[in-house]
């Protein structure tokens, strides 16, 4: 593939060198900066605006010289892509630069990751998503003194369409993905200019903590992170933790699907709150008011009394809790199971600890290299699971914390720090991060759960726990009208209000159980986070609401 | 497989004969009745009134000759399944029950849909989701006069466990899916009791329109299928309705993530308005006030700029619309999708309209049963579409409607009866239930739309259109901070509020387009089906919220 005549005429339509205007952008920089500046950030902004000065400098330069530019057809500032014209080229991933590609002229669209200029060179290092590759930009027949400088100039982050030969090298190139090859740049043009001051650094934001404390390098705090949630989902590690979040997706609707499971759609404007009052937040609904679902409860197992059988549903769950700790959002994504069985609710419990399973193999092996990625900035010990999945009855937990210097009354419910001590003896005892607690307290549980039918001070209900942590709550529910009315009055619950719901019963219903699961639980609890707020794109907590 | 002495004690067990019980909830009947109580309604409920009478007597009867029956045993009220035990029973898949299965003894759960006595024998059909089987109880020795009776008595909908011989027939049981057996029953339970009179027919759910109305059979009006919707889910047409839009779902994301696509999850309590101020819901948040999403746009676009390349969700979307009309929702489902490109936005219209295609085919090659069972009670063309999808300029477009008679300007948005007809010239012409409309005029869009490289008044936006109805509106998107902004204020939007939102754009961003589908309207327009309510589980609009 050679550099052909006849696409110049058709660069320098598309791609019109306007290097004047490609810095103007640096003088008007107003974006927000996280106002807990730290001295540190403002020496770098200091820099950086030298910076922007000096390059204004070089364009102002660069441009009297044009005229005496030989390459001066081959870099530039492209005018903005508003799809002028469709150009027949191939465009390359960085992934897929080998040493099989090597001596091959080929274009490419990256960011740029990070760049360094060395007299007559340009080092860049060019990035897509996960993969980076090296690239060098050197005066010699393809780039005049003024390309170079171009490109040394070019701001963090842009994104450029380079077109290069490449090479293989002698040495493999540590620092980047594509370690085997180097580009040498022939043509390079700016296609989205970013602004010179970035409100983080990528390199910061993947510092494991402590490392590197000692030269005085930064990481960054979690709401600098989430304040510019745009580039803090650049770096590797929240590439490889959200592309594992959309496996777990699939993981479970595939895993279901293949079980005779129906997708459902739940609505999640609902007339009165599907679990009691408390914790719901209101919606005005034109001259009314409604609410947002806490959860597909009653949805879920209203399709169960219409004959679904066995259904599940993926979507947001609202929680009006004022809750500021690590695991609590005020809107996540829920992964709701809910199944007709046919004598005994642990046929559910089955069904979903095999499609956890079936979750946490597909993670195993098909996303080993984003849990890696994961890894190098927060280290966790792999995710340890059974088979068949470990059951233990609330009972045996109790009796296990008491052992352990707990006290606790039977039918008290499990506090926060107790279920993590739990976890940590379970796993001692039995070596699963995984494990189902079950037959809990009646009076700790919704109305709609089912009573034990032998001991009427426990239920048909369970809990599922990842690293000592919940991450499913389900039972058994009530599916006969008079007994679910007598379970919401025991409850204090207007019956007026889950009218309909209660209405669903009273026309045959199956015995039924199910669950919700909480996504951004699962994720971080497998890969050993420590903040629910790194497994939610766009975090909402109390005090969270924006981007 | 015989019938094993062993059991017996084990069902007596489980299935304590409490037949006194079973028919006192025939008289407590309180459920809501649509209050548009046709005549014909009364009568069957006066009917209804009379036949639980007699049951109640039948039951009386039936309790002072328990001694006496042999059969005893072998049918009853089935205590509540509280899972009291685990049954190591098989229970067949009526859909399971063929020839193949002649001979056999077998356990099976059903509903049952109807019954009809005749003498010393019983007739039931039993259900299951769209299968169902004939099953005969008849006096002999395995069932006795009073058994019989108690099986005459089972109210429609009541869900029992049956052990029952399957038999061929010799001639076609014509009324059932399963035409060449039917069940010799031995033993019948209820599991559910179902209250005796039904707020809407089975039968009368699924009869075409205009069917049997010189017989004055009924059909079953919109508001009375919504309010008692757990009930007309289970007609077989509403099983195949969303048994395909379950299909949809897995369609559509399988064909992407098959692309390179990352599902995302995007927040729907946002802190402004994404698509402006008007139409969107107001929710109260802690100390402060929140809106719902009107679209994931703002956010899947931030998930562009944060390299995720190509990106789809699906989720609930919210429109504070007050419209009342056959294919508007206030919560509906979107099936989004926001890509990277290179050079032109076709790319992306590509990849989409590639997406719905291969929906298409998927409907077409695996849904067969269901899109014919819902043409049963609601008959339409097949969709046709072509390969490659038929793409027109707006302008075409506006010619077609002027050569039609229509008047309109070259800039005038398209009103919904010009999209209809827009759609009957386009089948006309060109043999196509899909296509796409390319180049709308800059003003009817959104402020975030690409303006058209070389004409300002138009722009790289598109709609697609199924049956004459837009599914889906998309566009490119300015990936430029600069012009988003000079485009914000040209709509009047507070750049306050969207501040996140252009930021996004300010440390470099790839060309973008996507597109937003409904989810129910795809579904409503592929089967031919005319009011979106009856794509939608639980539809939302300003006048319904519930169940």
């Amino acid at each position: 593939m050679g550099w052909k005549r006849g696409w110049r005429r058709k660069l320098t339509f598309l791609f019109m060198p306007c290097v004047s205007s490609c810095f103007s952008a640096a003088e008007e920089e107003q974006q927000a900066q996280s106002k807990k500046g730290l001295k540190k950030q403002q020496k770098e902004a200091e820099k950086a605006a030298k910076k922007a000065e000096k390059q204004a400098k070089v364009a102002a330069e660069q441009q009297s010289a044009e005229e005496d530019d030989f390459a001066k057809d081959r870099y530039g500032v492209s005018a903005l892509v508003q799809s002028q014209q469709k150009l027949d080229r191939t465009l390359v991933r960085v992934q897929d630069l080998t040493p099989e590609k090597a001596d091959q002229l080929i274009w490419l669209r990256a960011r740029v990751h990070t760049s360094r200029a060395k007299g007559k060179q340009c080092f860049l290092v060019l990035r897509q998503q996960q993969f980076n590759v090296q690239a060098l930009v050197a005066v010699g027949d393809r780039a005049s003194k003024q390309m170079v400088k171009f490109a040394a100039n070019i701001t963090k982050e842009s994104i450029v369409d380079v077109e290069a030969m490449v090479r293989k090298v002698e040495q493999k190139i540590e620092s980047c993905t594509q370690q085997d090859v180097e580009l040498h740049v022939e043509k390079i043009f700016v296609i989205s200019q970013a602004e010179a001051r970035l409100p983080l650094q990528l390199e910061d934001a993947v510092r494991p903590d402590g490392e590197g404390e000692e030269e005085g390098r930064a990481t960054v705090n979690q709401d600098t992170r989430l304040d510019n949630r745009v580039i803090d989902l650049r770096t590797t590690t929240s590439q490889a933790v959200f592309r594992l979040q959309s496996g777990v997706c699939q993981l479970f609707r595939d895993t279901l699907t293949k079980k005779g499971f129906v997708e459902i759609q739940t609505p999640k404007i609902i007339s009165a709150a599907s679990e009691g009052g408390a914790n719901v937040f209101t919606v005005s609904y034109f001259k009314t008011s409604a609410y947002l679902a806490q959860s597909p409860q009653l949805y879920k197992q209203m399709c169960i009394c219409a004959d679904f059988d066995k259904v599940f549903c993926v979507g947001p769950v609202f929680r009006a809790e004022d809750s500021n700790t690590h695991r609590h959002l005020t809107e996540f994504v829920g992964l709701d199971i809910e199944m007709a069985f046919n004598y005994h609710y642990h046929e559910v419990i089955e069904s979903i600890t095999d499609t956890m399973v079936q979750i946490f193999k597909g993670l195993r092996d098909n996303f080993q290299t984003e849990i890696q990625t994961v890894n190098k900035q927060f280290p966790s010990e792999p995710f340890k699971f059974l088979e068949p999945t470990l059951r233990l009855e609330y009972t045996e937990g109790v009796a296990m914390l008491r052992e352990a210097g707990v006290e606790m009354g039977d039918e008290d419910d499990l506090s926060t720090p107790n279920e993590k001590l739990l976890g940590r003896l379970v796993k001692e005892k039995y070596d699963t991060d995984f494990y189902v607690l079950d037959k809990y307290p009646l009076a700790v549980r919704p109305f709609y759960t089912m009573p034990d039918p032998h001991n009427p001070k426990y239920s048909n209900s369970y809990d599922m726990f990842m690293r000592g942590e919940e991450i499913l709550s389900g039972a058994q529910r009530v599916h006969d009208a008079q007994l679910l009315t007598e379970r919401a009055q025991h409850h204090q619950i207007d019956l007026e209000k889950i009218k309909s719901y209660i209405d669903s019963f009273r026309y045959g219903a199956p015995p039924h159980a199910g669950g919700g699961i909480g996504l951004e639980r699962v994720c971080m609890l497998y890969l050993g986070l420590h903040n629910v707020r790194q497994t939610s794109m766009f975090p909402r907590d109390p005090k969270r609401l924006t981007p």
